[in-house]
């Protein structure tokens, strides 16, 4: 039977504050830093490992934690999720985006069909779509193949996608699995729409229109530029069209596209990358085969993180550190820093990911939390980073912690050995150095040279950025924001805080304003 | 007399914290919100404005702040740096960016040269390079005309520039002005320069390779990949490549370079967007009067950054009131959230310069300071945001300031009209209402559903996104931390901070280390 908690109920969690802290620089220098870091990893899906010992932590911290996990039924609340209980209680509805990469448990109905069938007989009308693309049977008006995806979304329907697409490109080139090129519509202003499209072989592109509602602001407003656009080309919009939705929004029977792939409301526009959302862009920039290597990884991760042993279970591990650190030791912020440019807009998307699961000050009943709740995620690739914002992670005076991710290997193979290594060699030394240097420290009588150290991070090691490799970073993720919100015992699936925005918005639009936002629209000329 | 004093130290200061709270709520309401919207406005160059309604300031507050940069001589201490003092004490350097474009104060003598002349004298160099480019007399081995620059450099080599040139070049296709596409490398990361590569018709393109030091390990490493790539192309690098480095660095006289174009050592990387830095790629990409127009509008800034009248010089206030919201309102971040596409990296650069200029716990003369300095910088352009991390801005835990920017007009003119409104007045709509419902808020009975409001924003409003307001708009955040520098009695011209992850990286690839470095090591297999 699970009870949702407030944290602050928690016994485990008061034992948390009374426990002694780590000295981090303490317990990681030495021989006992190197068994420690030797010791605090665990598996974490397709290859990869999850290595936490520069985090601030120690066995006696992890028993609480484990106790915590205990306390606050966090394996079981997963259980309750993937089994269909509805769990998005704001909204009233199931949480089921893991569902469109495997079966964790029961089987699930909703609206009178077996998710998991619906979820597979959606990715497989798209994997055929995107074949019929790839080998001429979806041609243009005039013959031609298309060779440009252009996905039209925003949020949920742009960053995770965005960010997996530029992530895997790369990969896809040297692996020959780059079908179509990729590119993104997302933001309102004219600019962006203009721009990209200056940039298209409009005869030769497909669009991918991404809303769930059929009624996001923003996404119906770019179709009706590139549909503009279009016809100004003397293109017809509905040979140039397919769109993702859900089956009861109004695109879904419309006859203004190829074809309509549906989702459907159990699935977050936040949580949606592995859904047709990401689906349909990424089957057919990449092929339906890879993106079934993104799903696979996923699904690895994702059952990892049903492990009641909270050691094995990396997701939940990296959820509850991240609490003790936000809670107990008061860290405003965490950095997401990919060694890695081709994850160069993953904290982006982790950042929708995050702070808008999490970034709640009301419990799932709708009612005032004590404590803090999700931080503030922001992130650059690394060793760009190093060469921007690092001073103030080093010598600031707020701590960060930091969430590293770092390859063996690159993903295109090209290199150049200077001054003795390579370029991927120099990217690792690189993370492996900062690590130790945030950790440690530094002692110097010139203070304005000293490194006081104690700043935590942990880190993600792969082979290689391949599709199941982000597959399970993805899901560590997206699996890491729901336990964080089990945790603070958060809905971490609705967003009520963006809807004053959207009602004050209209009324701008309707002129329908007195005091300040009158003056404010009068200032932008609206 | 200038005496640079810690904050703690100044009666304005303790005055600032025993100051009544502004309720944000109440003052922006009603017919007196309007008022104070219209009246918190102060122009800040290139026809634009810097509006703080939304501030949680008032009149008590304002002259309290005005004490405070009194007593702190922030407008003199500014006086010292552009007149030529070391205000870089840390690196016994003068600081001298604002005089790439203008003089502010006295002619300013070093290393037997007059500084102000020795900055036009390059920009002149790089216009004469840049116009033999575009009109065909520097050609490529195949007496063809190049059409892509290239620019490698990293951190201020890279983000300001790199910013820049995004932010302009559709203004440049719609105003015939975009001479070449640019292109960035950055990353020591080998997939960041294959990927860019690949993408690259390499004979018709002219690298331009920035390092003040001319020693940086990533910008070597990428220079090194770039002609190795030219070679294998059959192409001589040294008909492919421009540098921008200082005159005793060792590319200032190397053979391998069409021209080589000098900076100095009073030039930081983060405020170098205006020297050669920016100068020699994007009078490439864009023409040098384009490049000159950037320079007005920073200009123009900088004029306003010299006024005593703290109600007229937009980058103090914006200084001043950032410090009362940091250290006597706690506040732990800022964010930067421009309503324009084409500023997408622009808080990517912001980022750097904030967090690396003013992250320090000592003050100037290496002693630590008792009081918080620098904070977290992020953002993202809207109404991107608003789809992903705004949830947490307006109902998260911790109040974040913002930082909107907003145009009346787009950029490249196209638009469409849908629901009786254009894209652009849409987005203008959504600032304008984002500003009042995180500053108003809105109550709910069901507490989810609730905006508690108070939370703090400015706005910086401009006719459209062109040249002169861009510069402006740089050299505006530049005087921005610059004075919040002063505020903190911080060196914001060093960067300590990088140094040890340096020395550290330098042992792992020596494989000269132990403990927990070796292990790291390790496991990324180094």
């Amino acid at each position: 039977m699970i009870t949702w908690k407030n944290m602050d109920t928690l016994a485990a969690y008061a034992e948390l504050q009374a426990a002694d802290k780590v000295c981090l620089a303490c317990a990681m220098s030495g021989e006992n830093g190197a068994e420690r870091v030797k010791n605090y990893t665990v598996p974490m899906g397709a290859g990869m490992d999850f290595n936490f010992g520069a985090r601030p932590v120690n066995d006696n911290i992890l028993s609480i934690l484990a106790k915590f996990a205990q306390e606050q039924q966090m394996v079981d609340k997963f259980a309750a999720l993937y089994n269909g209980e509805v769990i998005n209680t704001g909204e009233k509805r199931k949480v089921l985006h893991h569902m469109c990469r495997g079966q964790l448990g029961d089987a699930v109905m909703a609206d009178g069909v077996d998710k998991r069938e619906f979820y597979v007989g959606e990715q497989n009308k798209i994997a055929a779509f995107a074949n019929k693309v790839h080998n001429g049977e979806i041609l243009n008006a005039a013959g031609e193949k298309f060779t440009t995806v252009c996905q039209i979304g925003i949020g949920g329907s742009d960053l995770g996608p965005r960010a997996i697409y530029l992530a895997l490109e790369n990969w896809a080139k040297v692996n020959n699995t780059l079908k179509m090129k990729a590119a993104f519509i997302s933001n309102v202003d004219p600019d962006d729409a203009a721009g990209v499209l200056s940039n298209l072989d409009l005869p030769h592109t497909l669009f991918v229109l991404v809303s769930k509602s059929g009624t996001t602001l923003e996404t119906l407003t770019n179709e009706s530029f590139v549909k503009d656009a279009l016809i100004k080309a003397g293109l017809n919009p509905a040979n140039h069209m397919a769109c993702v939705t859900s089956e009861t929004s109004p695109l879904a029977k419309s006859p203004d596209y190829l074809a309509a792939f549906f989702m459907d409301d159990y699935i977050g526009g936040r949580f949606s990358s592995s859904s047709g959302v990401g689906g349909c862009v990424l089957s057919l920039a990449f092929g339906p085969e890879v993106f079934a290597e993104i799903l696979n990884g996923a699904a690895e991760a994702d059952k990892l993180a049903t492990n009641t042993d909270l050691l094995k279970n990396p997701a939940l591990l990296d959820a509850l550190i991240g609490v003790y650190e936000r809670n107990v030791l008061g860290y405003p912020c965490t950095a997401v820093l990919p060694y890695s440019q081709a994850l160069s807009r993953f904290p982006a998307h982790l950042q929708q990911l995050d702070m808008e699961s999490n970034g709640k000050s009301v419990n799932r009943f709708g009612e005032p939390v004590n404590y803090l709740t999700g931080p503030i995620i922001f992130g650059e690739p690394g060793t760009n980073g190093q060469h921007s914002f690092y001073q103030l992670l080093h010598q600031g005076t707020d701590i960060v912690p930091l969430q590293f991710v770092g390859f063996k290997n690159s993903q295109m193979g090209s290199d150049v050995v200077i001054q003795g290594s390579t370029s991927q060699q120099k990217l690792c030394a690189n993370v492996a150095a900062q690590i130790v240097a945030f950790a440690c420290g530094k002692d110097d009588t010139d203070l304005n040279k000293k490194f006081q150290g104690g700043r935590p991070s942990s880190i993600i090691v792969g082979e290689k950025l391949t599709p199941a490799a982000l597959g399970a970073l993805l899901a560590h993720f997206e699996n890491k924001v729901m336990y964080q919100g089990f945790a603070w015992n958060v809905n971490s699936f609705d967003q009520e805080g963006v809807q004053l925005g959207k009602v004050l918005a209209k009324k701008v639009l309707a002129h329908d304003t007195d005091g300040a936002l009158k003056v404010y629209s009068d200032l932008l000329n609206i």
